[in-house]
C-alpha cells in the first residue's frame, strides 16, 4: 500500500450520532479506524457503502477495528439535515457512531470531505493503527479486498511502524 | 379478486412532484392505476416497493396504467419534508408523479393513507378502470403475482364492469 | 400478442421426470402452458430460467397454468445425460415435470427444439388454453412482463378463441 | 487462527484440469493455498462457493495465492463424470486448476475428502505458506472474513513460522 509520514486530517464534526462522547483520530491510536463517508440520500452510500460498513463492524473485534459514518452532506444541504440523519440511521439500524461533517464557511463542501479531497459519496477511508491514512476508495470496493486491507492493517506492529514513519 | 361496488377514495395531496397538473382518481377512470405508498426513509420502500414501482411504469403502456407514488408520512415528519422529498425523488431518479399525502390535523396519520386504512410502507394499491380499489398490498408483493394482476384489470371490458357494478 | 391459427407443434420427448404420465400439449388443451427450454450446465437456465419457471409454478393454480421443463441438450451430450439430469433435478428441487427433448438422428439439436426453432438456452414458450403458440422468449424476461402475458392468457375465453382460430 | 505443526494432508487427485502439470501441496510452499472443494451440482458450490473462488482469484496476486477447485464427489457419481465436470468448467468460465478428488475404494467418499475429514460441499480450505491447513469452512464463510484471513496468512513470515513449527 502507498503510505505516507504524514497523520491522516483530524475529523471536523458538528455532531455526533450512536457514542456518548465525540471520537477524534488522535484518540483512536492504535486501532485501525474505518470511515465510511455518506450522504443519506445517495443511493450507492445506502445500497451498497453503509451495509459494508455494517459487516465490517461485525466482522472484527472493536478493539482492533473502530467504524465511524461520516456524513459529508455537499448537495441538498436542506434535505439532509442532522434532524433528518437522525431519523435515517434509526430507520437503517446503524449502530456505529457516525458523526455530521462540519459545514464550510466558504462553500458546500464540509471540512473534513474538503480536508481529505473526496471526490463524492461512498468514499472508505481507511487509518492505520499510527493514525496514517492508507486507503482511499472512492465508489465501491469489493469484500474481499477490504478484508485483505484491514487485516493487513491489523497485523502492522504498532512499534515498527512508528519507527519507520518517525523519520 | 375481492370487488365492491364503491369507488376507490379519492387521493388528498397537498403538493404534487413530476407532473404539470395534480392528479385525481377521478380523472384517470378508464385507466388501471397502480399507486405505491411510501416513505422516503422507509427501508423497505427503498430496496423493494419503489423499484418495483419503476418496473411497472416501465413494463406497461401509460394509456393502460398510470403508476403514482404518494408519500404517506406518518413517522419522522421533520425528517421527511417536501424539500427532502424532492431532493430524493432527483438521487433516485423517480420520473412517476408523486404525491404528499395531505396531514391530518387530528394526528400523525396522513388523509389519503387515513381513508385507505394503510397499515404502513410500503403499500401498493390497485384501482381497476372503474375506479374501484381491487388490490391492497401491505409489504412486499412478487413481480409475478403484480404483473398478472395488472394484467387482469388492464384486460377487463370497462363497460361490462360498469354496468355489472352499477346495480 | 401476435397469434397465428396453427397449433404449437407438439412435444417431442424421449423421457419425462417428475409425472407419472407422459404429457402432451393435447391433452393439456384448456390450460396455459409454460414451457421452459433448458440444459442443466447452462448457468443462465440455473441462475435465471428454473427459478422463474418454480416462481411461476407457485404463482398459478395448476388448473390455470401447467409448467413444463424441457431439456433441450444440443452441446455437451456426453455430460447432459437423463442419468446426470435427474441428479440435478433432485439437488436443485425442481417439483414440476420435465422431459428430456428426443434426439435428433440427423445432428445436436433435439426435435422439439428444432420443431420451434429456438435459438439456444433459456427459451420460455407460452401456449394458450386452445394449444397456440403466443410467445417465444429467449433469454431472461421480467417477471412483471411473464406474470402480465401468462393472466392474458388464463383471462381469454377458450371458446371465443376456438371460433376465431377456428377459420 | 488454531494452528498445528503438522502439514495439511496431500491432494489425491485422479485428474486435472485449467493446468499442464499436476499440482501438489508440497510443491506450492511458500504460497497461501485456497482450496474450493465442490460438487458440480451442489447448489451453494454454484451460487456461492465457486463463484467467490473466481473471486479470490482476481483479488489477489498469483505469486501470494493459489486457488485450486477439488470435485470431491461423494454421491450422484454417475452424474459428475470427469467428462460432465469439463463441461461445466467451460460453461461456467472456471479457469484456476481444478483436481478431481481420487475415488476411494472402500466407499462413496473420495479419498482427499476423507483425509481432511469434509462433512460436505462447500468447503474452503486455507494453508499457510509453510503448508499446515489454518482454516476448513464448510458451507458459506463471509467475503470480507475470508479477505481477512487469507491476507493474514499472506503476511506471515515464512520463515518465522517454519521455525516455530519446526519444534
Amino acid at each position: 500500500m502507498p503510505m505516507s509520514t504524514q497523520a491522516a486530517p483530524e475529523l471536523q464534526v458538528s455532531r455526533w450520532f450512536n457514542t456518548p462522547t465525540p471520537l477524534s483520530l488522535a484518540a483512536l491510536r492504535g486501532r485501525v479506524v474505518v470511515i465510511e463517508a455518506f450522504q443519506m440520500l445517495c443511493p450507492g452510500c445506502v445500497s451498497h457503502g453503509l451495509p459494508q460498513a455494517q459487516r465490517v463492524r461485525q466482522a472484527f473485534a472493536r478493539e482492533d477495528v473502530e467504524v465511524i459514518g461520516l456524513h459529508t452532506v455537499f448537495e441538498h444541504h436542506a434535505a439532509m439535515t442532522p434532524v433528518a440523519l437522525e431519523a435515517f440511521l434509526h430507520e437503517y439500524r446503524i449502530g456505529f457512531p457516525v458523526g455530521v461533517d462540519a459545514a464550510s464557511e466558504t462553500g458546500p463542501i464540509p471540512r473534513t470531505m474538503a480536508a481529505y479531497g473526496m471526490r463524492g459519496t461512498p468514499t472508505l477511508l481507511l487509518i492505520d493503527r499510527t493514525g496514517r491514512l492508507r486507503q482511499h476508495h472512492f465508489g465501491q470496493v469489493e469484500d474481499l479486498v477490504l478484508g485483505a486491507q484491514i487485516a493487513q492493517l491489523i497485523g502492522e506492529p504498532v512499534t515498527a511502524i512508528a519507527l519507520t514513519s518517525g523519520a
